[in-house]
Formats: structure tokens, C-alpha cells, sequence
């Protein structure tokens, strides 16, 4: 009798043990989700941007969290990969970000829309310089995504334009996401269109383009058409 | 013996019940998580928009299945609210979609932004003459959101403005979430503003309003300006 109770509670033992370690597993796996919304108050992020070592900024803006410090620490956790697909980027903190990460060997690779990228402010230039690889789309329609993928993992999209006047005065959101869903669908996206915007491709008189009216960053509001 | 035995296999029995009855729990839960890329084909969504009842039609759009499709069958699940906080309203698809709902007695409320939504082919002046609550910032910054949330459980966001335009010329993103982190996030942010743009707090000559240019839906890329 006692073998068999004995052989009963192992049993029992095991499947609960099982179950525990299901839990646990699930338990660390359970992808990060986080929401940010704009406008973003002026905040100090000289410490985020800094190199190590540098002693701690005595500017007279405030040196707590914001929306802009949470999306730049999340986007200077990457490790190995950048993709950033983005419609204008003029934001000067993360410009400085994406350069940190690609001199610290990340791998940064941008898509962007071809109209923006050229205009004051553009960040893409001062990318281009320093080594990264920029495509372009050649279309009527515009490039008008915003997102970022960091290490293939974590997907950081939403409304948010990388523009100074976006952060600081526009209402936005931007969604930070690690369920692979969602990430697998916009890596695959950006991997289609990196490879559809490869330079042999272009053509230097596309038909399609519109007439420009010098467009510029930061505009005011009221003073802008329609995307 | 066989009585020790006997309760070892029914404890055993009902562990696993519980474990199996957890995972069909799971399963069933599984919140849905899709993404849409845009432009999306023209195609006929006479079927998604017509009154039940009506003859096929026969059109000679293709018939078949499409980004703005599944939007559009999304967007139509709404059995009770629908939150809209849309910073480009022109879609005339997107906006029969939303009288649609109205008419049936679901709960609409709009959010936009107050240069937008008096331009030429906007919604939302129909809308509001159909009885849709609709209020609007007074910022010099935009309302620059583009998500719907469909019955208080699914967000619908990305980076498409609702214009034909985006629609059919831009690369853009949908997302459709169920995940709770993400969904209520959203519903706060939107209680909030809906509560901030109550017509009391209007005022009727804001000082930091920038000089209008006459923007206009659907202009060809290469004339807009930036947001």
C-alpha cells in the first residue's frame, strides 16, 4: 500500500513542480508594455546622452523623468541593432542618441522619407556623416512611419514624429512593445522596404513628385498641410 | 492498497483538470494582436458598409480583402462606444463607417485637432450634424493622436491619419490591441482630454495661434509642410 501512495504523491509532486516552473518561465518571459505620451516637459538628458564619467550637469532644467528621458532609455538599451523607420528627424537628443549607439558598434540602419530628410534640421545628414546607412523612398506618397525596432526585440512606434516641435508641444503617443506579434510583423516590414529602397533602384527624376514649397521643421502650427 | 491508489489517481486527476481548465482559460483569453500595413489597393467595401439586405454589388473594384477592409471590419464590431481621437479626419470610407455605428446606437465621441477639422473634405462637420459629440484642442501645438478604442477593449492606433491620402499613397501602420496594459493607457488618456477640451474652457481668440495657409486635405507630396 505504501509503495503505491508513495508512487501516487511523486506523481502529484512532479505535476505541480511542472506547473510552478510554467508559472515562473511565464513569469520572466512576460514582455515589457509601456505607454508614453506627449508633449513631453523640457527636461535635462545630458546625463542619459553623457559619456560615463562626466560630472553631473548643473543646468538650471529639471532633472527628473519625462516622456523624452523614458523613450531615450529605452532606445540607448540597444546592444546589437537599430532599425529606425522614420518620417522627419530633427530632434536634436535623439540624433545624439543614435549616433552614441552607433559609435558604441550598434548596428543603426534608418529608412526615411525622401522630402524630409533634406530639410534644415534633418538629422539624417549628420547620420549619413558619420557612417550610417540611410535609404530613402522615391514615391508620391509619403514615408510616414515612426517607428524603431532595438536588438529585434522591442518595437517602439506610435503618432510621434522625432521632431523637437512634436516632443515638446504636439499631443502624441508612443507605444513601447516587446510581444513578438507585434514586433515580428514591423521587423518584416522594414527588412521588405530596406530592401525596396536599395539605392540600385533609385531613379534621379521620378515623375510622380509634387511641386515643393520649401517645407521646414518645427513650423508653427496653422502653417502646416496636410500629411 | 487500492483505496490509497484510488486517491492518489483522483488527486492526480484533478490537478490535471485544473492545469488543462487553466490553459483553455488562456487560450480563450488570448487578446487579439494584428497589424495592418498601408497603402492599402483601392477595393470595393460596399458589403462592410451597406445596409443588410442590399443587393451584391457589382462594381468593377476588386472585391476582395484589404488593409482598409479589416480596419473598416474592426472599427464595425463596436457594439456599444467608440472613442475617436483622430488628429485628420477625411476618410469619406472611415466616415460613413463611424455614422454607420452612430446610427446604430453606439456611443461616439471624437477628439480632433482644431486647425483640421474645418478643412475642406473633413468629416467632421458631418458627423456633427449627424449628433456626434465632437470637441477639439486649443493649443498651438497639434492633436496629433490617430486611435480609435472600440467597446473600451481594442485600441486601434498606428501612424495613419484617417484621409484617403494616407490610406491609398503612404507607407503607415495600424496596430489592433486587446492587451489591457496598452487599451487602458488610451482610455485614461482620452477620459482626460476629453474632460480638458470641454466647451466651457473654450476661449474664442487663443493667443498662440500661428497664421493659417490654407491647408488642404490630400494635397500632392512635396507641397506639405511638417508636422
Amino acid at each position: 500500500m505504501w509503495r503505491w501512495a508513495g508512487c501516487a504523491a511523486l506523481a502529484l509532486g512532479l505535476a505541480l513542480e511542472a506547473l510552478a516552473r510554467a508559472w515562473r518561465r511565464r513569469r520572466r518571459r512576460a514582455p515589457r508594455r509601456e505607454v508614453l505620451f506627449f508633449p513631453s516637459p523640457v527636461t535635462c538628458t545630458a546625463a542619459l546622452l553623457g559619456e560615463p564619467g562626466l560630472a553631473p550637469c548643473r543646468c538650471p532644467l529639471p532633472h527628473g523623468d519625462s516622456p523624452l528621458g523614458r523613450l531615450l532609455r529605452r532606445l540607448l538599451s540597444a546592444r546589437r541593432s537599430l532599425e529606425l523607420c522614420l518620417f522627419a528627424f530633427s530632434s536634436q537628443q535623439l540624433g545624439r542618441a543614435v549616433l552614441l549607439l552607433h559609435r558604441r558598434g550598434v548596428r543603426v540602419r534608418l529608412l526615411t522619407d525622401s522630402d524630409y530628410m533634406g530639410l534644415a534640421g534633418s538629422q539624417v545628414g549628420r547620420l549619413r556623416q558619420a557612417g550610417i546607412q540611410v535609404r530613402h523612398d522615391q514615391e508620391s506618397g509619403y514615408m510616414h512611419h515612426k517607428f524603431a525596432i532595438v536588438d529585434k526585440k522591442m518595437l517602439i512606434t506610435g503618432s510621434l514624429n522625432w521632431t523637437t516641435q512634436a516632443i515638446q508641444n504636439n499631443r502624441e503617443n508612443v507605444m513601447i512593445v516587446e510581444d513578438v506579434e507585434y514586433v515580428a510583423p514591423f521587423l518584416a516590414e522594414f527588412e521588405r522596404m530596406w530592401e525596396e529602397y536599395n539605392p540600385a533602384n533609385y531613379t534621379f527624376f521620378p515623375q510622380e513628385r509634387g511641386t515643393k514649397m520649401t517645407p521646414a521643421f518645427g513650423a508653427k502650427k496653422g502653417t502646416n498641410l496636410m500629411t
